[in-house]
């Protein structure tokens, strides 16, 4: 979009919920869009974003959450999070914000980060601990690394720790 | 207070916890202090910060927080921390304590940044998503702007996200 | 290991649960590796890596977190993540998953840190609002400083707060 400015910014993801996920991407996204070089280290439950059985699933929980607000502005108290279904509910009134705002779900808003250039990686020891192949990651992750080569490529740029 | 330094610090506040709160406040004034220039970008449950109605009943839950303790040194059972009340007397007790180190509560400590040269802005996509305007944020946000613009006011920088 | 290459990494640990212990260690760990200098810096519940009496009984909670997995795969309901022992269960079997990718447990994986010459620093403020002394911290603790300090510490390096 823009010329390359010779910018770079390594985002590691290590959350896998909904509201933890979309921020990575919307970076990762500003800043391909300002020219900048970025390339997203999923690891932890960050593997979850790019994990094809997960990633269109994240979810959003109201419990242990003090953030979380119901409509009218109050928060939902641990008891009624409590129940079955008000991580679905949760999950489903943020989902419809995103899409009202014009984002997409998480695979269409990966692909349109690699297509920008950005570059993704999925962190090898985390993807042992929860024993998941590369296979197991959808088609836009460049590749499966160390947090060594990781520390390597990030080298001259910013890193944010999501 | 001290002299400028040509340094600059660009804080990510995307939590709305009190626990996640303090962390953000407490280095973006130290930098400040430092002579460091200083930018925060409210955006996701961070906006609670800087929203009128929750930036000073921002709470901590013990749920699901295996770190949260009892003044014993005790962890907190999720069945207890379930309990109606719990998430208010983990959240009166930190009060407390950070009263006790004469830290500001929420909003005099962002007046307190804003005044030392301290900008602050809120994230556009996360307020539209929470349906929020710049009259529902304290009169101490500078500006409302898009992630991109974020990226090119943090340029040359560090970033941190919270 | 490798020559120094005169990058710095500065980490600020903030969270106490076993999953979010991990990736300051593993990053930390390969910086080293790499020739960077690294310093972390233990504020709020990152305290409770450093301190002798909970370091090595860091957990992980299934509840809330909805990017928790059985291991078929399957999320936990609140419901039953709420349960006594669910958090005990969790916690076991990421230390199982741990230990088997030959990862050191907490104490060691510090104590080799600082061997490689990572300096690990315990936050003043946290600690005093925490009731903590530095004796209560492991021998690997270098020193007590302010967020002041800190700023100064990292200067000219990355920045990750996590």
């Amino acid at each position: 979009m823009t010329e390359e400015n010779g910018r770079k910014l390594s985002i590691i993801c290590s959350k896998g919920t909904l509201d933890m996920a979309y921020p990575g991407l919307v970076l990762a996204n500003a800043a391909l869009m300002e020219g900048i070089d970025v390339n997203i280290f999923f690891t932890f439950w960050g593997l979850d974003m790019v994990n094809k059985k997960t990633m269109n699933y994240l979810k959003v929980s109201p419990l242990g959450n003090p953030s979380m607000h119901m409509p009218n502005g109050m928060g939902i108290p641990n008891l009624v999070g409590m129940l079955p279904g008000m991580t679905d509910m949760t999950t489903t009134m943020m989902k419809k914000e995103i899409e009202k705002l014009d984002f997409p779900p998480v695979d269409e808003f990966l692909e349109m980060i690699h297509d920008a250039g950005g570059k993704l990686y999925g962190c090898r020891m985390a993807m042992d601990m929860m024993h998941l192949e590369k296979e197991d990651l959808c088609e836009e992750v460049d590749e499966v690394i160390g947090a060594m080569e990781f520390m390597e490529i990030s080298e001259g740029g910013n890193i944010i720790f999501i």
